[in-house]
């Protein structure tokens, strides 16, 4: 009979080590690896460079809009992105239970691979291990881009005052996707986690020289993160409209139910920018006239007052602080 | 009462992620992070670049000679060294427990920080998440080298008939290690991993022009994986004379005791060495100068005859295959 799942042997170094790599992954990745067979790859640069690693961990590691392999080269290349670089080579390694199975393994390869060509990066250093059942929940990837700056000196640190906030798109869908998953909650929608890749949204801001003062992708702790970084970071204070905050409907029920913020929840495709207020208008049309970016929204801007706080508005005239998200939310995120 | 462990909280993103990254991280990596707070890292380069990955899962995370921190730096430079490359970068992805007694945890990254500043490079970009209790063994870690080439063309690929193979000191010390610790076999004696860096032992052949040709640092699947990968690739048969491998007395006792081949245990600071017939005193005598090479030893040599295969001689005349290793061997020995 053959073997339907990964064994421990395929992690061993060995024959079937070779065989796990050539009959799952190369079989898939053949045309986007380089150097393959040794060490390490090797390429030539003569640019500034931006490196970003991340470990996947997420549980389930298939959801509504993606799954871990997906996730793992999208997650990279956007934090590349946000740096102003595009990306162009990607490292990933595979952890993986002993006993898991050869079918949902490949289905992963092969969302990763799609990922890999939709980046137009190439994989240029892998690694495989395998470690026995029960000490590892089914499959990590961890996933390091490297990419070529085009639009330099983007910083969490070099935010002014009198500028603009937007955010790309709906806030905390990919939070609420898995959230409800996890909960077993049944959401009667499409709600899909929003997972994908944010450098073609950005390249024309980059090309029309829009002055971008930062770029951040709201993932782990959602834009109430990347808000409260920003201030504390570059010693300003931001001031949101709440009323102008892009939520779904889908995303607002499930925050009710399990009594969370959207501001806390996770994205995997959407951004949160600083951008010159002249500059505001011209960056929503840009944003909006892309597939990702149909609903960015300028949802706020950053104060000489207030420093190092982010600040909730309505036009009622109510205001409460935006506090970093504390406490344990939800692990296994991303 | 002060918390003593990492909890689900750390790896949320918030507060509490902040809080673990500046008091134990930050702690001991200060001087040594570059791009600290941003999204990605930023390096300038107008060079060839190595770059390589690799998952660090080993079990025990401590163990004699070295624990999981030292080995992810040690084991990702060693990388980029054997494509004649100095490690110049690394990026590195904790993931954690949920429960991991912070005292280990610090134990952990003191030895992951001095380890980094013995190999004189940067930490690029990092990453950190925690998962609930029983989804992980206590630790994995992830690095990614980046280095700089400064022998260029080095190749699994590339190795020629009738060239000399050398290894840069004894065979399977850290299998052997690893081994009898999770067998609880006392060893009464000294023996430790052999972990360790190697590029400086490296450095001088690489600026005395020593005509090598493939470099492979030999860690699971031991040296009988990297000879049939060589032999494999380059097409060239391999032959070694067995009585000339450097192997501790130790680990020949305890090969003997769990009835393993030497040749098939990890190391985790050796190398092999394929490298012209003419250079192989010189190359000898510069590793023997450094304190990791005083065991080196010319083992064999490539042939033209019987392609594709590593052959084991003895002076007696007696001859047999060295297969590629297969079977569970060990897992998480890295």
């Amino acid at each position: 009979m053959k073997m339907q799942s990964v064994q421990l042997s395929h992690g061993s170094g060995g024959v079937e080590s070779q065989k796990l790599i050539n009959d799952i992954f190369y079989k898939h990745l053949q045309d986007l690896v380089i150097c393959g067979g040794e060490d390490a790859g090797v390429f030539e640069s003569s640019s500034k460079l931006a490196v970003s690693t991340d470990g996947y961990t997420i549980s389930p590691i298939f959801f509504e809009g993606g799954d871990i392999g997906k996730l793992s080269i999208y997650g990279s290349c956007n934090d590349v992105s946000m740096m102003g670089a595009k990306p162009q080579y990607i490292t990933a390694s595979f952890m993986i239970e002993e006993g898991f199975l050869f079918e949902e393994l490949e289905k992963i390869v092969i969302s990763f691979s799609a990922a890999i060509k939709e980046c137009n990066v190439k994989l240029i250093s892998g690694d495989t291990k395998v470690l026995p059942k029960g000490t590892i929940d089914k499959m990590f990837i961890t996933t390091t881009a490297i990419g070529e700056i085009v639009y330099p000196n983007l910083s969490a640190f070099s935010l002014q005052s009198d500028c603009s906030i937007i955010v790309s798109g709906t806030i905390g869908d990919h939070g609420a996707v898995i959230f409800s998953k996890r909960e077993e909650i049944e959401i009667n929608s499409n709600l899909q986690s929003d997972c994908a890749f944010l450098y073609p949204m950005l390249e024309s801001l980059f090309t029309e020289n829009i002055n971008i003062y930062a770029l951040r992708d709201s993932t782990r702790g959602g834009i109430a993160s990347v808000l409260n970084e920003w201030a504390n970071s570059s010693n300003v204070g931001i001031e949101i409209n709440e009323e102008k905050l892009p939520i779904k409907n889908e995303v607002r029920g499930i925050c009710e139910m399990l009594g969370f913020e959207a501001c806390n929840l996770a994205n995997e495709g959407m951004c949160v920018l600083c951008v010159s207020k002249k500059d505001e208008l011209k960056t929503l049309e840009i944003l909006r006239n892309s597939k990702l970016g149909q609903n960015a929204q300028i949802i706020g801007q950053t104060t000489n007052e207030n420093k190092k706080q982010v600040i909730f508005k309505t036009s009622y005239g109510a205001k409460r602080y935006l506090e970093y998200p504390s406490g344990e939310l939800l692990p296994r995120i991303c």
